[in-house]
C-alpha cells in the first residue's frame, strides 16, 4: 500500500462541497471515482479541509491510498484525465509516509477571499468574488480585521452546524489588501470553525460599507453569539489557498 | 438622439463572438437585444473591435444610439439587469459627441493573450488560457517579439478570411512577461489584421518550447507567406484589454 498526497485545485461551482454527497456531485466523489477507474480499487480520499458548496481550491492537500504500483506522473496524468469534464485538476502528486494523513497532520491552512468592488457585474470573474457595488473603506477593514487576530471564542462567527468541540481558536493572519478593484483577505490558522472565515469576511464587508464601525468587530467578537453576526458572505468569493506540514514539505 | 459609449467585459466562450450571428449567441446580438428590450428602439451596436468566438473582453468601447432621453446611471444598471444571465458586463456608459465612433475613431488597440505554463489542466482558469505543458524560455519568447514590432506585411500572421485593404501593419507593442505559472503578451497597435494576436502568439509558443529559434520568427515574417505560420493559438487565451481615442479619453 502507498500513501499518497495529492495537491488539487477546483472550481466549485458546480459541487456541494468537498465531501461525498448521495444528492450531488462532490469533489470528494470525483477524485475517488477517478482513482477507482484508474486502480479498480475502492478509494477513500481525505483532505486537509471539507469545503462548503462553491468554495475553491487553489492548493487543497488530499491524500489517498493505492495498493497499485504506480509512479508519480502517471498517477497524475491518469487522475486528471479520468477528471474530466469535472473542474478538478491534480496539480501534484507525491509519496508520503503511511502516517502522513492530509487532515490530521495539517498544521496551518490558509484561505483568499476575494472581494470585487465595482458597480458592473462579473461577467468574467461570475461566481469567482463577492461583488459589492458600494465603495469600501479599507482602513477601516484593516482595523476591525486587527481585533479577530489571535486566540479568541470565536462562537459569533460559527456556523449552527459547526462539529469543532471548542469555539477557542487561533486566528494568526488576516490581512487585507486592496488589488486593482478587488479586496482580497487573506486568513491563515491552525484549523477554523465552520463559516469562520465567511462569517468575518462578511462584517468586514459591512465594516467597509459603512454599517459597521471598526469597533463593532470587537463587539461582535465579545458577545460570543451567533445571534451578533452580521453578515456571512457568500461562498463563491472563497478559496482554499494552501496547507502547512511539519518536515521538508512546509 | 443621443450616442452613447458603453465599455463592456464578456467571457466569450458562450458565444460565437462579437458579430450577430443567425445560428448562435453573440455579443453584439446581446446588448442590441437589451438596448431595445430598454427603449423599444432598434439598435445598432459598434464594437471598437469585432472578435472571434471564445475570445474575451476586459473593456471594449461599444457605441448605441437612442432617441429615448437617458441619465447614464440608469442605462447602465438597466442593461446590466437585461443581460442577464449572458456573460456580458457593461463597466461603464457615458454620452459622446454624434460623430464619435468606437471603430473609425479608435486610434490604438491593447490585447492581452494569457498562456498558463503548468503541467495539470486548468481547472480555474478552463477556457481563459492556452495551456503549454512544456516549461517555456521566456527569453528565447522575448527575443523573438521583438521581430515583430514595427511596421511589417503580415501576410503570415493573417488569416485567409482577413477583409483588411492591406496587410501592412505597424506593430506598437509585443512584450512577453512571466506573472507566476503564467505567460502574458500584451500586443498593442492602431489596428491589428484578423488572427494576428493569435497567429503571432502560436509562434511565441513553438519559440517558448523550443520547437522554433527566436530567428525563426524574423523568417517567418520575412516569408510573407500564411504558409509560414508555424501555429495559431487558441482563442480562449485572447482578451480585447483596451482602446485609445483622441481626447479627454485618452
Amino acid at each position: 500500500m502507498t500513501r499518497w498526497k495529492l495537491i488539487l485545485e477546483w472550481d466549485g461551482e458546480p459541487f456541494m462541497g468537498w465531501q461525498r454527497q448521495d444528492h450531488g456531485p462532490s469533489v470528494q466523489g470525483a477524485i475517488e471515482r477517478a482513482a477507482r477507474q484508474m486502480t479498480g480499487e475502492d478509494v477513500t480520499a481525505h483532505a486537509s479541509g471539507r469545503t462548503d458548496a462553491g468554495v475553491h481550491a487553489l492548493a487543497m492537500p488530499v491524500h489517498i491510498d493505492l495498493e497499485k504500483t504506480l509512479d508519480a506522473h502517471r498517477l497524475q496524468e491518469g487522475l486528471n484525465a479520468l477528471l474530466r469534464p469535472d473542474p478538478v485538476a491534480v496539480l501534484s502528486a507525491e509519496e508520503v509516509a503511511p502516517d502522513w494523513h492530509a487532515r490530521f497532520s495539517c498544521l496551518g491552512r490558509r484561505y483568499l477571499y476575494r472581494i470585487s468592488n465595482r458597480r458592473a457585474p462579473l461577467a468574467l470573474d461570475r461566481g469567482r468574488a463577492w461583488r459589492i457595488a458600494k465603495p469600501l473603506d479599507l482602513a477601516a477593514m484593516q482595523e476591525a480585521a486587527a481585533h479577530l487576530v489571535g486566540h479568541h471564542d470565536f462562537t459569533t462567527f460559527r456556523s449552527v452546524n459547526c462539529q469543532s468541540d471548542s469555539p477557542l481558536k487561533t486566528l494568526d493572519r488576516l490581512e487585507v489588501e486592496q488589488v486593482g478593484d478587488e479586496i482580497h483577505v487573506h486568513a491563515a490558522a491552525r484549523s477554523f470553525l465552520h463559516h469562520q472565515v465567511r462569517s468575518m469576511v462578511g462584517c468586514l464587508g459591512l465594516v467597509g460599507m459603512g454599517q459597521w464601525s471598526p469597533d463593532s468587530m470587537r463587539a461582535a467578537l465579545e458577545a460570543r453569539d451567533r445571534a451578533a453576526l452580521g453578515l456571512n458572505a457568500p461562498a463563491e468569493g472563497l478559496y482554499f489557498a494552501g496547507a502547512l506540514y511539519e518536515g521538508p514539505d512546509a
